[in-house]
């Protein structure tokens, strides 16, 4: 079984931004401890500011791998080109974020991406991410 | 640890509601699923139709068991009250929808419950309880 | 044929509620008269002021009458959960009003139960009852 | 007892366009039964696509019979001055739509006529029409 | 001096609509008094129901004539082609309206012709004509 | 004099909630004061977090008692319901807020009951029913 | 006959504000006009950049003169308490304005005095005035 | 202890305005009550149409009195800057009104003001300042 | 191969309106060239200001001819009626506008008729109707 | 005469995407006919899923060639860049649709860059371009 | 070269209101260091709570003076008859705010001015004023 | 002392673009009169069409540069993943753009970054980019 994580924009700073909130553990120490926790998947990783990259990442996995974990970051709100690449594709993609959108600005209430996706997952921190996995292999 | 399921309005027809498409399973027999899936975990279950019982419901459970995992179906859209209960209680609640939400008319992609849970699951058919679930456990 | 009236909130003032507009005829005295119209058809009453409440007696008689009248009063405008519970059920139901309701407040224009019922008829006052039942027979 | 039935804006095709779906029988086939129905009530009929001349007929009519059955189609939600002419107007006028608007697009839930009407009867097909004429009788 | 009066929808009933209220002179009886006091100016008056008409009336006389003066009654609320075809003639217009349509409902405060117009005159009864023709002559 | 004092959904942890904020006495403890405040009136009290009971209790007590106090809570936002009985009822209302609801979100800035109501006060704390009290019996 | 003309904000600069657009001619100088043209009335005339002054004279003369002209200039668009201030007197108010305020920008479209004046003339330039006064004298 | 009652625009007019309607007492008779139903208290009373000098009376007095009770009449709901100034100052203000306001136009139910004050009470007429005075003492 | 031309509104007066502007070839003149362009194929015309002469134009020809060139002019913005009529036929419609309409008022951006088209060519001046006959050919 | 076509996201998934509704020929191979259907023109073509490189190449082309034919894809909705990068540039640009967007969500009806571009075809598939040729050609 | 800095309402309590938030200098004392920053320029200064004494003042000044400095305070959001005084003058306006107002409340986020000044600054504390004066220098 | 200029789309055109309207000097040259004009600053300046490599950007110089002068040109608009990276870095950053976007279409007057940011400076051409360093330096 292969599983693809992909996240939008600012999501690299994690574990730099704000460690004193954050915590230290960046992004690739969390996705270290997930490869771990699910020793028979393939997990992949790929993250970029761009939009254009992470639709043609969408493209390019999106036809073979058996699941793709999206956080898509402030782009949840403003691509309508993210939402065709996700209807696009053959792989089911499951939204997720790390904090509970719901709780912040209004802007991050409305999603581009959710009806194309099989479900969202937000709210539980590191953990939206492993649930998002555990989601594909029931 | 205890965690409690409280389901909302019309959640007490699955399994009888057009068989063909959601299947003959009702809530009742996942219940059980549920039960033998995490022995460890005390769970316990109640639906109804009634906003008010719901409200009852959640401040009965809602300082002293370990997690609330809420379907509040159609009130989710339309209830402040509940939105308030949980804002009110100690407890920490999962909301979560059997169906996409996002994919359905418009009138359901708002919360009056999202802001004042710790997060959302949605999309996962009956799975999403068990997301939940495991949500409480890591 | 098996006929259900449901009334909603407030209904069961009608009589008692500001008798020289409304007269002193309750809707008791008026269903005993439609029971006499309609002799050949087994009629039955039932008013709640509780959402919760005419959500359960819908999925009661649901799917087994031949068709429910629905005046649900200030509930068609606030009640998703209603609408979804018409939207579960067997029965075929029609939708009525009393009054002419898009002569009121803005507010009562929009209903959340009308797009799921077979049909709304409204402003014709009791008789708004009588037509719905004639609209089972032809 | 004399009744006007108008229709507005397409209804002539009825029978005509798609009779896989609406059937083979036009509007007239439909009026010669209701006549026959209603054998003590002096009906006529009327049809145009045309805004300006509906509203005289409306005129024509509207200080000498006894009720009107008003279909006007697209009109209903674009005619301020259908309206305005239902309410200049002395015989009530009864407004019907053979479908279950509130079911369709969102641009056909607002009504400019419906607060100037006695009542609103629709989703009943051809038997809105009959509805509305036993609503004059009682 | 040449000046056109139009008259739109529903404008035909004063005088016969509910005489106790708007009195028993019909526009008729109004235009000869105003013909009588504006004795050197050559007043002509056309009323229709149907908005194709006064655009038609609009294009025979806008080329010609020295002034409009056009009450397009419920069009003035919903015509986006009587605006077209007020901007595309050479005569100026003066909208006029015999109530003061900021006193009615919300709908009735927008129009699509003022902003081609020369200018707006209402609220002021017959007399809102009088003062549209006194507007030409200064 | 009789009045009755109707408090909405969740308040009845008043006191429980979070005491360290809004201290330790509940409202019933506050009631007793009351009681001992206005030794003439006869005070009533109901608590209920169900809008079908409290609409219950606005007839049962809507046409025989002086004055009632209401605070709806989060039904004051959302019940159309709630509105209609206060309007049904012959006993004047009084809403009643504990918080400066105008200062908390949005969405609590639309009563659906204050236009049926004698009058508002809000934001006095429990005082805010001891004004509403005073205010009948001047 | 006594009629007050009364200018609101920005409206003493005329003449002097670009004068090759607007002539050279100020309100004053119009105003020896008017007085000739009418010479039967007595017109009296202020001035005032401030809201508070502008109710203050409404109040003054609003229960003595027999008709006020009004151009409340940009007020027009924002004063709720002028408005109120119209409804107090007794004196019907002429709401004008030089421009015809539907051919420029969206905010000035809406009036907060409309509806409390007996008329509204806009879109004359200075004649805007005249023919509100000859609105008093038919 | 010192308390400020502080009116708005067009506040000056009552009793002399509609008598038959709001009584011939006008608020100088009534504040004379007031000071005799609160002889502890000193009280002062200023009036305005001038938004202003209501900024520059609460500037004045916002720093020594103990309460402000405040009708700011129209330019309750369109003034940002008396909001501004009710925050920047010490002393607590009362919003009141007279009139129930939701029960009239919709843009009287919005306040720039409530959300910097104390409280609000509406709807009791003169009694409104005999509340937020009380509601200064409690 | 027959196709159909229809005007709307105001376009008579092309060629007539401001020849500076839109030079002095009115539709006529054009619609001989493209008879020209076209030798195989049969072209008709029809324009009328009357939006149920359009309609019952629709009717007549949609569902014979194959394929429909409509400029509806502003009845495109307004007319809930064409579109019903463009769906109601058998003959595929492409709607055409000679300027940009999206470069003009906002109003002129929505088209009640575009959804029921099978494309939609805009901006490319009397080339609009050209390539919309060229769009039936290929 | 030199043509450039420009594709933005998701249409380098054409012919690969679902083919049994869109096909299995892909955009280059109907690139091949294209430039085999107009010999005297050079087109040159490129595609890429992000916003940055659209504008990129708006820049690179937009001051020497002839025309552009413009695809932005979901962009279209979104990219106030885009549209401003066609008004900077010297190049007509028509933008291009292969499906009706009028006919999908409504999120896809509004353009940021209709506006700035010559014209719009929509809803003829492939030959939407094709089209788009012609008008640069007659 | 002369510059005129102009305030608007509640700026009078810089210094007093809040000085632990807000230090202790009052505006006086900062605009005694602007005149020690820019020698060469002969700066004065106003300040009011008065929106008519604003406008009046700039009337005053806006023919003569080089440059206005503008922080208009809540009259920002409000004043439409600003905005006009702008518009009629000469002399240059550059709109100032303290705070960054686009981190407040978002009625803060409009400006009813700002399309008629020279520029916007805003956010850089008494420094917004310092720069606006540099503006009119370079 | 560091300050980092970043500018967005479209923004390298500048002195190609219509060169009668905005000059023939580009931003280069502008950037090399800014380094003279600041001896002690060390200025760097970097330019993108791209969203995400202006996100790259300050993400690489967000952590170590003293300040950050932004013109994200069209993004400002419609860009949540800036407005998220802004918040995410150390360094302040300052928006500013060339020309008075509020007095430009009413999408360009709201942006996602401004509550992100220390302040705003807008509508002094390329000097708003001075008065930005000069922001840091004061």
């Amino acid at each position: 079984m292969k599983i693809f994580i992909l996240n939008g924009p600012n999501l690299n700073l994690l574990g730099i931004r704000e460690p004193s909130i954050y915590g230290s553990k960046g992004f690739s120490d969390y996705f270290e401890e997930l490869i771990k926790s699910f020793p028979s998947i393939e997990l992949n990783y790929f993250q970029s500011n761009h939009e254009g990259e992470l639709i043609d990442k969408l493209h390019e996995v999106g036809f073979s791998c058996d699941g793709i974990v999206l956080n898509a970051g402030a782009y949840t709100h403003t691509s309508v080109a993210i939402g065709d690449a996700i209807s696009a594709i053959n792989t089911p993609v499951v939204e997720v974020h790390i904090s509970n959108v719901y709780a912040r600005e209004s802007f991050r209430h409305h999603s581009f991406l959710a009806k194309n996706c099989k479900g969202v997952i937000c709210g539980f921190g590191f953990d939206s991410y492993r649930l998002a996995i555990q989601s594909f292999i029931s």
